[in-house]
């Protein structure tokens, strides 16, 4: 099976990249997939995207080797699974909040007698191999987003769920829910740096892997120099809005 | 009706910038259009996009006052009605290389007595107003690409063609054809800049618009002072390229 | 952000209609949403439909000032938070039967501290304006339908939840439950319309909109002399069916 | 090879009724061939609608006996062809203005040694028969529409065309090529009708069909009484616009 | 109604042949079904498709006499209600573990008294016929899969649930969990071959029918001589899997 | 630039095969680009496919090493120079008759100074390379298919076309031209025979490649025997009529 680079790189020392994905665009996905990012995210939460963009977005990204992450929409085992079969080599949930939430999630993307994951991919054969269901429970990432006050309260929990391989932060909603912020990207206040700085703590002290979202290079290099493992830098609809500064050109 | 706001701009003596739309994507479009571009095109010969995909992004450029012009893949009656039909405030046809084929373009898109074009907007209706076939021919640009050195020579009787609204120099194809260039954008070789100076004039000498595609701002700015009507000055794709220079950070 | 017309309208001691959109396309919803309603209803239940389609028809819909109403299929979170993160000022939940049900339904489409409602709108802030996520609490409305017999009985309860906009009738539904018809549309009998009014009174009675769903004009008008806020008076689906009348024509 | 039910009705001396399809949509396309219509046409001209939409709308139509009819953009071997394999058992040509035009039009929807069409029909088959190859050319309907001045100066030899099947007249265009409307539709005006009377005459003539269009059920029945074979009584478009006039109810 | 033809064949004591959808494809299915098959099964668990393709597959096997089921991505009450409303005459759930999850399986496909399914087909009127609410719940069927430990255990209770028509074996899932097999298909291992022995009894014992997956004739023929009533033959991913052998000819 | 490894096995001396692609579908294409053929023809002439459903095609063989050609409608400019864009290593047309023709299909796919192909790749530039301007018109295969009597006879002057690179025979369209076939595929006919003969030594004389289309594994072995450097096998179509054989199955 194809290994997962993401776990290579850390296995190796490095630290890991990712692009996010909000346009639910195939071609995009492809355009961003072939500038050099160690990963992308593509987004079923919050992007005006579907399964069937995912799909396509996943068949794009699969002709680099940038490994593909999915965020499904909630922690519903039909959606982490059909990512899954359709060949993500990560799985993201959003708004973890508990050890139940946690243990839900990974058993949706875990074969037996890891998980109730049922067998049937369908394209993860063809990106992964003909071995994969034998070895997806080692290769695919697991991925759970710590956003609110009471998955902050519970990450240490949630970092030692059997089978979790990430705890991702998502500041947006983290200060928004902790009330220090309006929702606002990139935040910079003290009381969401501190949960960050936890998030990140707890999840090394639970042996598995941190990683945040960004949306500016500054920000990204500060929670890569703070040890996240995986940053996301920029996103797709990011780099669209530097029209607006261009759109008084005359 | 609803007026042609690039008109309005013209007939007040003001020039009009442009956001070109290669991704094919409606929501990217909707993106763009919000930005405060006076127009964009949505690009059929290039782009990963078809007439479905077209249909999409005029409707989500109709949610602001940003003109939509749309660039048919070829000199097609077809092609050129139906986006009209679906609301196209402007249609552009590449490759417009003598009068005969500026006059069978323009015919395509106005209706009798002017052309040929046949009865039965659809969405046009809708954005433009219950009179849309009684107004249509004086409000709805049309628009030919000078992009060869055969269409070059033939500037001068291209934009005498009755009904012509526009030349438009497509400079990437002008220095491919003109052997001086490999198909760069931008290009700013003496023979190609010599060659957008007698197109712009030839326009203006016919009494139409001047209008050329450029993907940078430095671009876009000498393009204007050299007295350009209309000037694209970016790209959705060109702004994703951004990404690039952000897939290194670490 | 842009106003709630609905709120305008009920504000204004005004009452609102609407049109149903059970075909799922974007371009009959451009075409109603041109015809002068106040809102139409984007249905994600029982139209051959999903969340793309919405999407499309949320597009079409934005290029006029009808109000964008969506029905998702059940209180699934993802499912509530996609349809207004594209840019629904209403969300209607099919099947309210209990207070709980009716809290994790507002809950799932409000901010913090209001609700859980993860940050991360797309055509939202293209739609509604930069501070949505500041503004939209009190901007989008919440409609619970009462379609049941169990609901009914709870239709107290469930009108005073926090945050909640709209008890809205499923008079279908709600006679196939009690057992008083057979499923049909516009129903007459006493005892379906001893609920209409039940529910009609109990969301006045918490300060609240009372909603109802109609084929004919004669129904709606019933409802609206009734003292409903907000009509559906017919559906696209509806409007095609006057076909049949025609088909024998020779 | 399933017959065409078209032409057993006129074999019976019967005429056959239309309705016309502008939506683009394929549960709209189900709904109107369950009406009990004798046949439909999907318009790919002047409908927001592609080649895919025309395929899921054949195959919708093809769960009843409805016969359906498409209209390609324009007199285009490719689209002709591609609509026949889809499984049209009538091709219809917008515009047919000469004898030529005629000539090239039914050549790409015959088989040799009729025509050059080219072997390969997709859905066809499965919705006509095995045998579809050998009996495509008599079974299979080619309709020329008529409306210019200059069509209808040509009809005579465009009627003669072999293999040709159906002369069809569009009276909007026609009324605006003759500048005797402003293109509106079911044109009463004595010029209009007066050409409308000589195209029917001419087909007749020449020993095959002739169809009109039409919106309303008295132009409808006015054209079926001159003597036409086949008429379209309205539209899924226009059934859609008996909205507006309920838009007012409250 | 248009009758259940599994639920004929069974009344008359014949067995019934399935060919499982995998590729999500329309046109793929409209072959499939012109092939004879007395049923389909239309797979959004497992294949990459989502609603609307599914929706486009019903359609395309409406052409033919073969009865569509669609196996749903999980026990989701939205998604069982569209599926049926779209026309599916069977439906089927995957992993059914308890007689819970049986009960809430049934009851979201079935209309009041028996369930909770809200009033509203939309092509399942066109298929099935104008009473089509009155005699769905005789009609459409409820499939069960039994493919865990846990099912294995609780299938007695499973089979006794009212309203439900048929157990049906996923014996690659069956045998994963089992432990015996790494999820392959067509398992011949004894322990799986005791469980499908138990589970066919199982339904027979509670009177209702039993079904098998499998993709080989050789398995398919046991299991019909087992005395399963369906058994899934092949599937359409399957028959395209021999083209490896034929990708070395030269 | 990505080389085209059908030129590389040619210049080796060897033979290459390739599968049809008539479904139209991604995930189908996936599958069989994975089984290890040379190249695939995604088909956009008689296949119920269109432009979109290429370039989905086009991104899911990019994931393997196999050649993607595209067999366009007509020989249309605009489709041809589309397909292209979009990533095809090899463009077809069909029922090419002239060196007239050829010239044109030709110089559509060529940059200046061989031909008029306009400046602008998306996805090829992904796929084959940064500088894919410069080396497509040595990169890129241009292949004219041969199908009737009138193309036969003139097979010596299109094979002569300079930059075309190979004839490709349509042996269906071929004996249906000359009258010796009902269109039949694999014909093993002495007259359709002699014209393969002929048309295979017609384009080794002219130092350019020769290919067939088959769709049995005994026809293409034939093919290869006698030469051929290109030769079709069997498409996905195909394959899943083998299903016809277990519907039988009981």
């Amino acid at each position: 099976m194809r290994p997962n680079k993401l776990r290579e790189l850390w296995s190796a020392g490095k630290k890991a990249n990712n692009c996010w994905l909000s346009l639910g665009n195939a071609y995009a996905a492809e355009i961003i997939a072939h500038q050099g990012w160690d990963s992308v995210t593509i987004d079923l939460q919050h992007a005006p995207a579907d399964y069937k963009d995912a799909l396509a977005m996943l068949t794009a990204v699969s002709t680099t080797t940038c490994v593909p992450i999915v965020r499904v929409p909630s922690n519903d085992s039909g959606d982490i699974q059909r990512v899954l079969d359709a060949g993500a080599y990560g799985v993201m949930c959003p708004t973890i909040n508990t050890a139940e939430e946690a243990a839900h999630f990974v058993g949706a993307a875990r074969y037996a007698p890891l998980g109730v994951r049922s067998a049937g991919p369908n394209r993860a054969v063809l990106y992964g191999g003909a071995d994969y269901t034998a070895q997806a429970n080692a290769t695919v990432l697991t991925i759970a987003q710590i956003e609110t006050a009471k998955g902050l309260q519970n990450a240490d929990a949630i970092a030692k769920t059997p089978g979790l391989d990430m705890l991702f932060v998502g500041p947006s909603d983290l200060g928004l829910s902790l009330g220090t912020t309006d929702g606002r990207a990139n935040p910079t206040d003290k009381p969401t740096q501190d949960a960050i700085d936890k998030i990140l703590a707890t999840a090394h002290a639970a042996g598995i892997a941190a990683g945040i979202f960004g949306t500016t290079e500054a920000f990204a290099k500060a929670m890569f120099a703070k040890g996240f493992d995986l940053v996301t830098v920029t996103t797709d609809a990011t780099l669209l809005g530097a029209g607006k500064a261009l759109a008084a050109t005359r």
